[in-house]
């Protein structure tokens, strides 16, 4: 519009009659073709491709596609996805033969993990929260060439609804941002539907292809053994004692909100937060974060008035996404973008899990005890910083492995965000929460020492042996601004 | 994210533990201090200030702000207003003054539309279309520096949502881009609520300040005398004649898609067509465009599947988008962007008005009989070009005023995307349309030569007196794609 600056608009060019446009016509965007949509793509080596993981376990967009590209013959992809399963294990080869070059990445688990950790990948690993890829592909530090968007349902045109079709997810939050910049999305569909396909997650002002394919995978798969109840009795010990401490924050009280991860003390202290809600008649605000069962019966039950939800974990919440209208989509930047304002910036509470931890608060939940890459961040940093109470739960005992450490394997999430942790054998509160440890003195809820805890641990369960690391590092634990917080070394064999 | 292209991670700088992020806390958003918050968002003389017009002739966010900007001493702004109505006439003095100095927009009515073709504002106007506007935003032609959007209600971190507060306008369509674009969002409110305010149009994450004001307007303003059907015996009879066209046309089967502006003979065809729609029991696919409770009704009556709503004509269309979940949200962009896939490109029917068409089939609604500026594109560019029949419905014999003429004033839409022409004295279809012309032929409905229904008509009227132009061209009609299809001159006064 840099006619707005002529001082004189009489040598603005107008258009004639004979270059009147004509009507227009919708794309064509469907094909079936994968093979023929790659070249038409125009990828080339060092692609950036992208992916979401909202079928999880379930999901088989990610290596057809990845294999379509090994056979394009096209070398040095950049992977990112915004998770690996140990569907994804299939992928292995594509390492070894160079296809796959870089991984970035929020979370990893399965043989992919583990061929990675023992030096499978050319490039680098980088492992970084939701809310730091939301950031990073919005703000163009990676700039995806290519987004698959692996789509319960589309139309002809290419509006994406996750809750419609045979493979419904629920929300694709952490297609988002995928979709608004990548330079061309394609929805990935074994569903296409009627025009027009809604509620769109995605809408087809961003969708340039429409693949249809026999399969995106299996929308049971969505569901991890980790999604219930714990039932061991050590595990609802920690959950009682995790409630004893929320109340004593002085948190517990009408307009709460709250979040909690999906593992089984995780639930635990939802289920326990439920029945103290009920039973003290105090009406919370929202529930965010990945959304189970227990959280959309929450909302029914008018315990929380809305619930923002990045991804569903269990086919009762797609439900729910389905019918309540008080159950909300949340893109991953609004999630937890930092450079935004988002939604866990506004969390009273969040209940999270950690592999080990260290004496400086320093959480681990990318690699497991032997070193290798078995998880990752997802919404760890981003709601341990945003909240203003994080609590780790966890077991102090547990298969024989260590918990506490002097240092982390992996430091996924800086201490300097975490600030409690609740073990069976005691509760530990991060010294820079002094107002914390006085309401704790106030509710005389007793207070353990981190350090304590873990020479208390090493007296029963003996000094944990070290990992063996190669000496290549093999990638880096970004934290969510894009600062880099460590390295991930090479494990042996 | 230039660590990917590192051979070695080595010398990548890993943060120590002193540098470590403490928690996020949420920003301040919310002032009351407009005068503040414009020294604040460090606006300089020429910035580019846009608002959307969802409360039309009831809004007076854009008076407010501007006369702050005034008293700031900003000069030289460029207004991206995306509609101007008599409410706004007060601005005529900052055409003055030169605060306002170019104008971007896609209608203009009342006081400022003439002052403007009086020559009062210092630079130029430009009028784009709905689907141009979301274009020229999206694609960074035009970068605002500061949308003030006037919202309904807002919460303390700027969710905004159109169908919450007292001055509930429903969908913000027009105001999306804006939100998505600009460097600075302010949401200018008079209802604050609870965090989450949802549904949100626009969400927290796009939002940098929350503006608490008195009034953002009257929201009983966006109702205008022309969103009813008419009680014209010559208008019904038009609007009659257009069903059996659109009847001839075969597209008035299942899966029908519709889209009616909202002057009276419009809504008589829409009125209309529901009654052939349920005499023939056919089931619609969506009706687009602007809404009004004529639809809404449709929708319920299951006469179309959905709605797509860029803005809401009238209240009964706010209390269908508040309840009813067919009832759909569509921005700017979704709506009619020619640079991506939108929906006037899946458009059967669209029926508009004009001001005057000239023997090429082009129409001018952007300025009056006497050359003067009283409105705009709208989406009329963008639904002509996209539907597979665009038809004119309007009144040969009208006030004296003639209609159909060699040249119109301003080309608004050119003649190569109108279909046909419906007035009381005849059926004229563009020559480029043989296929509809055969269509009819079979149908044995009468058509006339556009020109011959001219002759016809200057015959009964005289011809009609030339405008009075001055030498000095004020603004410039753009068409969708950006490029210029006419000349706006300023009018004697």
């Amino acid at each position: 519009m840099n006619y707005l600056n002529n001082k004189e608009l009489k040598d603005v060019k107008v258009i004639s009659k004979s270059e009147y446009p004509s009507k227009s016509v919708p794309k064509a965007k469907i094909t079936k073709d994968l093979s023929s949509l790659i070249k038409e793509l125009g990828l080339n080596d060092g692609a950036v491709l992208s992916f979401h993981h909202h079928l999880r376990n379930g999901d088989k967009v990610l290596n057809l596609v990845m294999k379509e590209v090994q056979k394009a013959g096209i070398k040095g992809i950049t992977l990112v996805a915004s998770s690996l399963f140990p569907a994804h294990e299939e992928l292995i080869p594509l390492l070894e033969d160079g296809t796959i070059e870089n991984i970035v990445t929020s979370y990893i688990s399965g043989g992919l993990g583990k061929a990675i950790s023992h030096g499978k990948l050319k490039g680098h690993i980088i492992m970084q929260s939701h809310g730091g890829r939301a950031r990073s592909i919005l703000n163009e530090e990676i700039k995806i060439d290519a987004a698959f968007i692996a789509s319960p349902s589309a139309d002809k045109m290419g509006n994406i609804s996750g809750v419609n079709g045979i493979n419904s997810c629920g929300t694709l939050g952490y297609a988002i941002a995928d979709g608004l910049k990548a330079k061309k999305v394609i929805a990935v569909t074994d569903s296409l539907l009627e025009y027009p396909n809604y509620p769109a997650d995605i809408t087809e002002d961003y969708v340039d292809h429409v693949l249809m394919v026999e399969s995106i995978g299996l929308k049971e798969g969505i569901v991890s053994g980790t999604t219930k109840v714990t039932k061991d009795p050590i595990g609802l010990k920690i959950a009682k004692d995790t409630l004893k401490v929320m109340e004593a924050t002085g948190l517990l009280k009408d307009g709460i909100s709250f979040q909690s991860g999906a593992g089984g003390i995780s639930l635990a202290v939802t289920s326990y937060l439920r029945d103290y809600m009920i039973e003290n008649n105090i009406k919370g605000s929202f529930a965010s974060g990945g959304i189970t069962g227990y959280l959309t019966d929450m909302l029914e039950e008018g315990l929380f008035t809305s619930l923002f939800d990045v991804q569903c974990f269990d086919l009762k919440a797609i439900e729910s996404l389905k019918k309540n209208p008080n159950h909300l989509r949340m893109s991953g930047s609004l999630y937890g973008n930092p450079e935004v304002s988002s939604v866990v910036d506004n969390l009273d509470i969040v209940i999270l899990g950690a592999t080990e931890i260290d004496t400086d608060f320093n959480v681990n939940v990318t690699t497991g005890s032997d070193g290798v890459l078995m998880g990752g961040s997802g919404g760890h940093q981003d709601t341990a910083a945003g909240s203003k109470v994080s609590i780790i739960v966890s077991k102090l005992f547990s298969s024989r492995i260590p918990f506490i450490k002097d240092r982390v394997d992996v430091i996924t999430t800086p201490g300097s965000t975490i600030d409690i942790l609740v073990t069976e054998r005691g509760i530990c509160v991060n010294p820079l929460r002094q107002d914390l440890i006085e309401k704790f003195n106030e509710a005389n809820l007793k207070i353990v020492d981190i350090k304590e805890l873990k020479e208390y641990a090493e007296k029963i369960m003996g000094e944990p042996k070290t990992i063996e690391k190669g000496e290549r590092i093999i990638g880096l634990s970004e934290y969510r601004d894009g600062s880099i917080i460590d390295y991930i070394y090479e494990v042996k064999e």
